[in-house]
């Protein structure tokens, strides 16, 4: 299993049907998808990896960064994690695991002083297996469209 | 009170010390300050909001929120609010609820489906006032430097 930075061409290769497994993808066409990509490979602060099974030329789990710039810790950065998923027929075999350390030493080696992660319940002891401990709570608000 | 944009002289009204309130604030000499400022007034994904007491001149709270670009809900926008704090003296007053809601106004506006933010378990009720709700749980990783 290959982990690396999202390409152009992972649009071809299953890259959106595994974000659909983690929550509601909605509607992504090429150019969209295309725009967003470019948006965040020009951006210094965000990070998206992916893992591919390198026989099938398919992406089968993806994972995201992005470094939130501060005032606070002498104008530190804290290093987000979001939208970790991995192909329903491929976890338990440590492939998730694989991309939250690349993002973790990714936002280490960005000068973060910490990165932070909201998760269910159900999957913190999976965070836990990567070194991470439980903190706050997470508080909401969805907007009507 | 007026809640307003964060401004380049709000370094010399007290900015800082209101965030040495909310967590480590460390050492921010007046050029890092105005560096990071910078930096954050020319994103279009940060909004830096203070609430200031008109008569002293004085900053007495302030509240950030970052705009996330995702990939996931049709390439849309997640509002992340951060480091809120008001000052010890003006708790009670509201200010903290205006400021929470003038940045989930930002973030609705800006096109996010959802406004998220973490806190310690002891803050819920408040940010449930402000209409939010409890979902998930952090998991924090910190980083020897």
């Amino acid at each position: 299993m290959a982990i690396r930075e999202l390409e152009e061409s992972d649009y071809g290769k299953g890259f959106l049907g595994i974000l659909s497994q983690l929550t509601t993808l909605g509607e992504v066409p090429e150019d969209v998808f295309v725009e967003r990509f470019r948006e965040l490979r020009g951006s210094p602060d965000y990070r998206v990896l992916v893992a591919e099974e390198p026989e099938r030329g398919r992406v089968v789990g993806a994972a995201t960064l992005f470094v939130e710039r501060k005032f606070i810790h002498a104008c530190g950065k804290v290093g987000h994690v979001e939208d970790v998923v991995v192909d329903v027929g491929c976890r338990g075999h440590g492939v998730g695991q694989r991309l939250v350390a690349a993002l973790l030493e990714a936002a280490r080696e960005a000068g973060c002083y910490k990165a932070i992660l909201d998760c269910a319940e159900q999957n913190q002891g999976f965070y836990e297996k990567c070194g991470m401990v439980r903190k706050e709570v997470q508080m909401v608000k969805y907007f009507d469209r």
